[in-house]
């Protein structure tokens, strides 16, 4: 069943950039004060790995010694996530944690063979997916340990089995979300699980970090998804889900799911799957005001009637949008909005699936009664789902000419979504001066939603890494109090000194009482979700 | 704001029992060869209060000394829940575990001192709401401790915020259903959770047992509406909820949610609520056969198109609920069903909530879109709203007659339904002989379905509780490993044996664990939830 594995993971770090037309530059300059200058991706050093060979030869025995690999490539590929600061350290500024070896098991019980020996030689261990974290998910951080191994999770590509009758599929951690969807199509069945990191991001990965997808209105998030999960720790394998729902006490299994790689590493994960939606229609529509478009996205999730996918952009993001587009339409739809009266346009994008056509057009029915918005037409909604896993290509395309660019979330309830994303604004504007700052509401509930924001600023040249690291931490203080440190990104290194503030000393004691129970020794992903002081 | 407390709760134990025709008790007689006579409740003996002096000095400095209570009564009144081994011994078989006092604070302050208080005074801890418990979840277990107090949070009665634009509502753990909906009805809002307990249960005890209520199809389970949580425990104070949906980590609200008094006491939670309903639809459908009624169901679970109350019985309950009733109108009904060539009915109850009358009737129109059932219109429907609150009063009256008559419940995937259905069914019988074995589905999900059982025979005189013991074990052993065992019910002290089966070894430690962290001396709600050897 196996594909094809990049086992290096090389392209990782040299990427197809995307295409940065000339006046999407000049406005750039004018927005951000870039001096756009190539800078082009420095490969950074790797030291020796520290693995001894001990350790080696008995992981070797668990997987086989093909599938320990200590060269460069391997490492390097495994050196981190897809963070900004992550791409910087892979461009010469600061120094990516570097993986010792990389273990590729290929059973979930070889996994759980592989936690044994690790924590017979104390080797730290990093469970690694797609490699799409942006939060420092993925570092290869050893924590007190003597050596650290990235656990990439690819050989586990299996659909396990499927109930079309319970809408039910049993699939291996390390299967891409691509790849669900092409295991599950001969059955008629999709995950329907669509975040920006589709193209890599795995089903473990998914399940480990509480991730959302663009089609989460409509299929739910992933943790709605998750009916069962299969967990290798240092102690024994765990299962959980035996019903569709359950009062037989806590729900454990949410205590798996979000537990990001410090409590056990996901095998196999049951998924709720639905039937493969044979149409669908994507629409864009602009609102007056930002304020009123929230308005309008409170209303449809309060009235449930969201469309699959619901996706409402600021004044800046919507102004960014036209302006890098470019072009003819661009004017086009300009001077339609100047005739309509829209003066602070907020792009609106809809998206709705089904087994037809008639049930679309019931569900956008449903979606758009009451309503009155100004229709952009399907070709701004199919442009912007074209465009939907472009983020990354035009990030590395921006980091090419010397642009700080980065994404960060949250979610909060509605009545604190203004002075929710006030605050981040000005934290990020504070921070880092002349900048470009966009938003929007990607997910949304019915009692509040979530805040995806976006920034652009002339990258410092000399301190490249400091200078969004004083960006975030403002941002994350100015969210901290008003909303979640993370709606979907996860908490990771990054996010790991916010977690008190969100859920208590007490909550940390308990996240670490359960790790105590699970891996006693510490050897799971170190450094990520618990602050230092409370790892294990 | 408090209402008049019933600090006795007298009658719990002596309710206005339901009638019970003529015809029902002939047609019981011939069902179960029931010899009816009659049994008159007969209160069994309290013990006097082995709350130390000291104790109850210290408990009455913090709440009052008039809300430290050991009058018989008020002791007695809280002795144990609602089910039916908890009714036997307030007749007089076997020996309620009674509470040495009730202590009733009056804010979440209060109940934090009173925790305190009790781990100082080596005393047990018995959180109480509205005493609805069927799995033993409030017996008045003392572990190892010198005494035992029920904490009664009936004085925590208030609403204490609402959010209207967020569609959020904070209230008090003691507040009961009823009221609930009484104090969000100015503000034109519903909680929308109506479990059969509705009458007497508390938001703090649908919190605390994940509850599940009949119109939870539209309004989610109580897990699912909870947006935040305050709980008091004996090292601090623990509030979780900051936003409608994170990935900050596992879910630990999901851990606080369904633990049934065992890791703190609930004393406040932040709901998700919507507007009242002002147009309620009921109606009564028939489809002939079971398998038929569950492939309608899943169906419509799956095609996302459920009645906001959906409820399907099989025959043998459909059955009874025709044998029960009597009179022209059933015998109407019948010759009804007959004419249409209906030869095994079963009963499916929906009901659709909406603002207006469109609203329902395009509810209406999308769950049965496409389902030809045959009609027995609003009366049939009407006819069960009415009464969905009387099991109780109707158990009563049954077990006047000397009828062994209880509930239990559990859920699985829908493929696994009819193999569910038949284990619990054929256990039953096995364990109890001439019995009447009714089930019906009232909750269903995309990927499966609850199932519900009423059981009635004839008591066995000489050891009535011995009798429900052997076939409620049965039951649960048919459950183990086909389902959960329990879908709303909870765990309790009574399914504490069936919870490692489920969670695994590793649940119970992970549990454990928790409990080690906020529960050090193991106070909190001791023989629940947490089999014996892993209370602490």
């Amino acid at each position: 069943m196996t594909e094809r594995i990049d086992h290096t993971l090389r392209d990782r770090w040299t990427p197809e950039a995307g295409h940065l037309p000339p006046h999407a530059l000049k406005w750039l300059r004018r927005r951000t004060g870039l001096d756009a200058t190539t800078t082009p991706a420095r490969p950074p050093a790797v030291g020796p790995s520290e693995l001894s060979d001990a350790a080696r030869a008995a992981l070797g025995e668990v997987v086989g010694p093909g599938f320990v690999r200590v060269d460069r490539d391997s490492r390097l590929g495994r050196a981190g996530g897809l963070s900004y600061v992550d791409l910087l350290r892979h461009r010469g500024a600061g120094e990516p944690a570097v993986p010792d070896a990389v273990v590729l098991p290929g059973t979930p019980e070889q996994v759980a063979d592989v936690l044994r020996t690790c924590v017979e030689h104390d080797v730290a261990v990093v469970p690694f997916g797609g490699g799409t974290s942006v939060v420092g998910g993925v570092d290869a951080l050893r924590g007190d340990k003597a050596a650290v191994v990235a656990l990439d999770l690819a050989r586990l590509d299996a659909l396990v089995s499927v109930d079309p009758v319970s809408r039910l599929a049993v699939l291996q951690a390390g299967v891409t979300a691509p790849r669900a969807d092409r295991l599950l199509a001969p059955h008629g069945l999709t995950v329907g699980h669509v975040p920006q990191s589709y193209e890599r991001a795995t089903i473990g990965g998914f399940a480990a970090t509480r991730s959302a997808g663009q089609a989460s209105s409509g299929y739910g998030r992933f943790e709605d998804v998750v009916e069962g999960v299969r967990l290798a720790t240092p102690v024994g394998e765990w299962r959980l889900g035996a019903a569709p729902a359950s009062a037989a006490g806590p729900d454990l299994k949410q205590l798996v799911v979000g537990s990001e790689g410090v409590l056990g590493v996901i095998t196999e994960v049951a998924l709720r799957v639905r039937p493969r939606p044979r149409v669908e229609r994507y629409e864009g529509f602009v609102v007056d005001g930002w304020e009123r478009g929230v308005e309008v996205v409170r209303a449809l999730a309060q009235d449930r009637v969201l469309a699959d996918v619901t996706r409402l952009s600021d004044v800046d993001e919507t102004e960014v949008s036209l302006a890098l587009a470019g072009g003819w339409k661009t004017r086009a739809v300009r001077a339609y909005l100047r005739a309509r009266g829209v003066r602070r346009p907020c792009l609106l994008v809809l998206g709705w699936h089904g087994r037809d056509r008639a049930e679309v057009a019931r569900g956008r029915r449903e979606t758009l009664r009451g309503h009155r918005l100004v229709p952009l037409g399907t070709p701004m909604g199919e442009a912007w789902r074209r465009g939907r896993f472009n983020g990354p290509r035009q990030r590395d395309a921006l980091m090419e000419v010397g642009v700080c660019v980065e994404t960060l979330e949250t979610a909060t309830h509605w009545s604190r979504i203004p002075e929710l994303r006030d605050a981040v604004r000005g934290a990020l504007v504070d921070a880092l001066g002349r900048c470009v700052v966009m938003c929007h509401i990607s997910h949304a509930y019915e009692t509040g939603a979530s805040l995806y924001f976006t920034v652009l600023a002339a990258r410092d040249p000399g301190d490249p890494v400091g200078q969004w690291r004083v960006a975030k931490a403002a941002a994350s203080e100015a969210i901290t109090g008003l909303g979640t440190i993370s709606h979907h990104h996860a908490v990771g290194a990054d996010h790991a000194p916010y977690l008190e503030a969100e859920v208590g000393a007490l909550g940390l004691e308990v996240l670490a009482a359960a790790k105590r129970v699970l891996d006693p020794t510490g050897v799971l992903n170190p450094g990520k979700l618990l602050p230092p002081d409370r790892r294990s």
